[in-house]
């Protein structure tokens, strides 16, 4: 059986042997194993992290990643930013009839090898098959469930002259996809940043007691995230355009094109609001880890501003950086 | 705005106007309020379950229901029969650009009608917008969390001369929805049974410490269902045909197209396997809740016919029923 058919999806034989040949094998832990209707884990009392994406990226396969690793890292990165430990996901796809079950096998390697470097389990799962051309070749939706460990991270915290500071360069998964899908050469090769980003997040929230607030810059970029934290704190924030990393590639890719990368996607960046003196602390400790050698402070809360996102521009200027208004294109969430 | 856009789907501006105007605003708790990127809940020590589902039906709206209730009753019923009291939803959307905003409007009303039913929360969500013809209308996927209150269910707790119980008529769903989508009238309409079973539920785990297992009949119906149930215990079952509930709406779509109920997929049926004294007391429990009226005993496990699926017919004879092969056409999830 080299195509996927409506029959993987009826309930009965053929659904079986996928679900048991492909995803129970590979994805193997004890408690999927069961095969319950609900998977069931134990657990201490305390405050339990819960968080749903779903992913529709095209094409699924792009430098640097697919649409596995992907799902397995957006959760477990949405869990990590609330200062919660991932531990279980459950996976849910929904597959075109007609995809090849070598392209399957694949993304499903990927997410268990995602799953076992972010030491994470699949312990949930359901499958879905849609007619041709009722979805494009596969989406994925993932759910993440989290022990939280570092309470009182809130945009409530967040107070005038916390430091500002972003894990790695901007938009390298919005100009990776991009440029796959397109058909687009920027000279350089861009890879998605897609990562998981606990172990990096862990050694922040080690290094400082007084990190008020962490979120991912996904979908409407850098811009949108701090345009969120600012109206949701009450103050404002200054960025400085110089400090903001962006690869030469990516670079390349916004002139081309004429984007903002304050705006594009990332999948494995990750924002941090601290007190200004363990700032440096933090710094420290993102660059020591595996995702976050390209950390860098890139500005500051304001009690002036409130709500704004502005940002002094290399020339010198200050420019108001709004949240994104309509749609950016192409799209790539 | 009528008709929904890329931009919703963007992470900017329309995409938080329509979450902060509908989805939170109509599912509206404490927990979806803070909109964090993950849902975060107290929870003392125990056993937690956990499951994912998605929803791919079409119509979207159907006889008896719709796409929204489904998603709901659906994760609501996979915790119940494993024990569990659904507790807390997420809720991830797929919108194809274009879906008119009144029809979004109605499925996510009935999203909230279903869970409030049910006393669950939707606490964690995701919105993605697809573009025309990257889905068909919608897609939901639901995962959902509950605490086991009732501990040992499991297909090696099944004995021979276990009673097999089902709550209601087979295959009302499927026909509600296969009607609608093909336009076939068949005299008597048919209603989805799509339903929130936990409160029956827990009415018959009340009745009984001696319940060894419960399942739902969804993808592949009854007959697929106690296939697996067979397989997973070892011991056989044992079916009468007259015993089997089935309403004369689906008996006439069924004559009509060829199907076989016993292969329908149900929305709002459990199985339940008990200890044979207990049978009566569950039977009673059930009957005494809002959808197990059309409770009956329908069968009994075998230490023959190992692994297996038997039914003594109206016409005396006995049928191997096995698992669903290939496809049951049309399609109904």
């Amino acid at each position: 059986m080299d195509k996927i058919t409506m029959a993987h999806g009826s309930g009965g034989k053929d659904m079986h042997e996928l679900i048991n040949s492909l995803m129970i094998k590979e994805l193997d832990n004890g408690i999927l194993r069961r095969r319950s209707d609900s998977a069931a884990f134990k657990t201490g009392a305390g405050e339990i992290a819960f968080t749903t994406d779903s992913y529709v990226v095209t094409p699924i396969i792009f430098p640097g990643g697919d649409i596995g690793s992907l799902a397995v890292h957006g959760t477990v990165n949405d869990l990590s930013v609330c200062g919660a430990r991932p531990l279980y996901l459950s996976l849910a796809l929904v597959i075109e009839e007609g995809l090849d079950r070598k392209v399957l096998e694949r993304i499903v390697a990927s997410i268990k090898n995602a799953a076992k470097k972010a030491g994470v389990q699949v312990i949930a799962g359901d499958t879905k098959v849609v007619g041709r051309g009722a979805c494009d070749k596969i989406y994925i939706n993932t759910s993440g469930i989290g022990r939280v460990f570092y309470r009182g991270l809130s945009v409530r915290s967040i107070r005038p002259q916390d430091a500002v500071i972003v894990s790695g360069g901007l938009g390298e998964h919005a100009v990776s996809v991009l440029s796959k899908r397109e058909g687009i050469n920027f000279g350089t090769e861009v890879l998605s940043d897609s990562a998981p980003l606990n172990g990096m997040i862990e050694k922040a929230l080690k290094a400082s007691r007084n990190i008020r607030f962490m979120r991912d810059p996904t979908r409407g970029g850098l811009a949108t995230t701090l345009n969120e934290i600012a109206g949701g704190s009450g103050f404002g924030i200054a960025l400085e355009e110089k400090d903001i990393p962006v690869s030469e590639g990516v670079r390349g890719a916004c002139e081309l094109l004429g984007f903002d990368p304050l705006y594009l996607a990332c999948e494995g960046r990750a924002l941090f609001i601290t007190a200004p003196g363990d700032a440096d602390k933090v710094l420290r400790a993102l660059k020591s880890a595996n995702f976050g050698r390209g950390a860098r402070i890139i500005g500051k809360v304001t009690s002036g501003h409130k709500g704004k996102v502005y940002m002094r521009t290399n020339s010198g200027g200050l420019r108001l950086v709004d949240m994104l208004s309509g749609e950016q294109l192409p799209r790539i969430c």
